[in-house]
């Protein structure tokens, strides 16, 4: 099979169908619903294929992770590199990418059941909680550098701040579904301002938004 | 039984033991792992006691939560108190409130990961859903009172908001136990004045915190 062009490719597709069927298992019903049959069954690949990809269900889980991490990566580089290059202020720059990356989510609220279902099990899993704190530095990072831009005396803090105030955001979204857009953008854009101390035009900007 | 004097005593206390004997299971491995029989061997009680208490598995998970939503009323209830009576500038007497909040939940990182864990398992759930909800409107109400008193613009809304921000920081602190009480007052105290419009001299109160 290693011998034949199709076979890398195949194999890479099994393996994201798996992923993705863990993902969905466990926005559904939690970490503990994954187990390899329930995965290949959801995946529609045979038993085989998903103990052959996976050693274990702890392998299984990781990798979930990491691919969920991936896709939020990826997705945040897309997202920042289409805002800078219509060249808006920075503290613009940062409110388009926060609110872009929560209106994906809002079409997406699986995703982001299954993102806190593990975030809670890698507060038992060092390995994975380290994978969290350097996804984290990865966010962090870049929404730092426009926030520093924008004026924010404090980026890096201001940048956790933001991070912070998103998932707790998230998480009452699980809770309350009607929780929309508009809501989001209500609360972030006063926060924005004043993190930043761009003082009173963002706040009246804030005023036309609400 | 229902006769003796000392009767509804003695069931109240098997009750609360089973019930925090519910929160510690969930805290060490998730609402999956609690069962009957696992439950009635933490709290030290028989089986019968707990299939007495409890009908199902469902109403023990739903009297855990309300019970620690109680505690949690509780505790604000007491906190907001003994703030109040101190007579400091509203702004003081949320911050106060806030990191004893935190403070209390960094001595007991167990029941935040319950609360955690319950809050994913209530998305699935709406009567749970609902009490979270109401339980949130009895913490933002009084909040935003406080926030009102010290000039915030949009009081209900920046409750909202801090406790989005604390919720954020509390599963941010699950992952990283290093995370400490400074770390919290550097994010919160900016916040707090920016949302409260009090300018420059919360801003000048800040950097000497920070």
């Amino acid at each position: 099979m290693y011998g034949m062009e199709s076979g890398p490719q195949r194999r890479g597709t099994a393996r994201k169908a798996i992923l993705s069927a863990t993902l969905k298992l466990i926005a559904e019903s939690g970490v503990d619903s994954v187990t390899h049959r329930r995965v290949a069954q959801a995946a529609g690949v045979s038993l085989g294929s998903t103990t052959h990809h996976f050693s274990g269900r702890r392998e299984l889980l990781r990798e979930s992770f990491q691919q969920y991490l991936l896709w939020g990566n990826r997705m945040i580089r897309v997202l920042a590199g289409a805002v800078q290059e219509r060249k808006e202020h920075p503290v613009d720059q940062v409110r388009a990418i926060l609110v872009a990356l929560v209106e994906r989510e809002f079409a997406n609220p699986e995703l982001v059941r299954a993102e806190y279902e593990l975030l809670l099990y890698a507060t038992r899993d060092p390995e994975l909680a380290q994978m969290v704190t350097d996804w984290e530095a990865n966010l962090v990072g870049p929404l730092a550098a426009v926030l520093r831009e924008a004026g924010a005396p404090r980026p890096s803090e201001c940048a956790h701040t933001l991070v912070n105030f998103l998932r707790g955001f998230e998480m009452e979204r699980l809770i309350k579904p009607a929780l929309g857009r508009d809501e989001f953008v209500r609360r972030l854009t006063p926060l924005l301002g004043a993190l930043c101390r761009t003082g009173n035009p963002i706040q009246r900007q804030a005023e036309r938004l609400c």
